[in-house]
């Protein structure tokens, strides 16, 4: 089975202040966490950039391609890139750099076994509510019922070309293949793989990376 | 106006393999800056902890009382101990330790200007899905629409008296209050102030503490 994956850095990184996929964290990029990690089950590496970083060089990818205006325009850039022979589609956010091989090994396993898509998630551990707004004073979610998405997801490659056909909008691509009908599976996520969001979460990554020892 | 904190300190933590609010961080334990931190805006603090502890010595409560087998029972035990002349009643989890005195205050000032209730809340970074079960594959959120709940919470006291009768279950009070029909009014949390569930949560705070200087 080929497997290709596509890692998104195509952010501008608004809440930031600057794409914190760039920024640096330990003795690399945020970005080259996501690269390394997605290497070690992929055959291939399609690295989303933004079009003013597309002809920078980047040796760890196999592929450097534009994103688009949104996030699932990136990721249908990153998909024209990868061969028409790819039977599995990793898709990564390089803002999480401490997803870690292993997780990438459990995806990709859940994609082999027959879903269609394969998703990690973590328990919610906030009471999370609804925002008040047009006259509803909002209301408390049960949290028992709901779990947090993290990246890499996996997927079978045509089901994921074919959910992006039609340049769909989704907040991530395992929606768009729940919206689609499709087999998604979900696997244990962990906790330390959160998304580099803003300042604060690059001080907690440094401060993980420092604890738990450099694995690179 | 007489204003009483209740700082919950009885969980089991059951997550983490024993009771995370008593785990030492930095120079102090956990929920020694729950009780700081709510000092600054309080005239007296009631400490709901685990019955085996409510013999303890904790100088710096004002009251220490024995919590009930869920969170909502502890907290109407806390609120037992309060004085029947109290205005404002906050109610915080000890197991945030970097809440901060300033957030006490933006909680409290918006009970002093008509709010029933008042808490913090922080956009949700995550996509977050349901569950699947039951033959329900589960679905995708739209999370511009969701925010993440923080403590202190901060409540009239009369207000968080009434929805207490019956001794109601729910998440956190404010949600107490929602189905009350009361007014909760949300205010800007800060992503500092995580609730400390697993290991990696305290080592996460350990790191933010170090990063920002531990101001006690």
């Amino acid at each position: 089975v080929s497997v290709w994956a596509i890692v998104v850095a195509a952010g501008s990184g608004s809440r930031f202040g600057g794409p914190k996929q760039y920024e640096a964290l330990g003795t690399h990029r945020v970005l080259d966490y996501a690269l390394a990690d997605a290497r070690a089950h992929a055959d291939g590496l399609v690295l989303v950039v933004a079009p003013e970083r597309a002809a920078d060089a980047e040796p760890a990818a196999d592929a450097v391609v534009a994103g688009g205006a949104t996030r699932s325009a990136s990721v249908r850039a990153g998909l024209a890139a990868v061969p028409a022979d790819a039977e599995v589609v990793l898709v990564h956010d390089a803002a999480r750099p401490l997803a870690g091989a292993e997780l990438f090994g459990v995806v990709l396993a859940a994609v082999r076994e027959g879903a269609d898509a394969a998703v990690p998630v973590v328990p919610v551990t906030d009471t999370i509510r609804t925002r008040p707004g047009g006259g509803d004073p909002g209301r408390t979610l049960d949290r028992a019922t709901l779990v947090a998405v993290q990246t890499p997801q996996g997927f079978r490659a045509e089901v994921l070309r074919a959910v992006h056909a039609g340049d769909p909008e989704g907040t991530d691509d395992a929606s768009l293949v729940d919206d689609a009908g499709g087999r998604v599976v979900l696997v244990d996520g962990h906790a330390a793989n959160r998304k580099i969001t803003e300042a604060l979460d690059l001080e907690i990554a440094a401060a993980l990376l420092v604890a738990h020892g450099d694995p690179r």
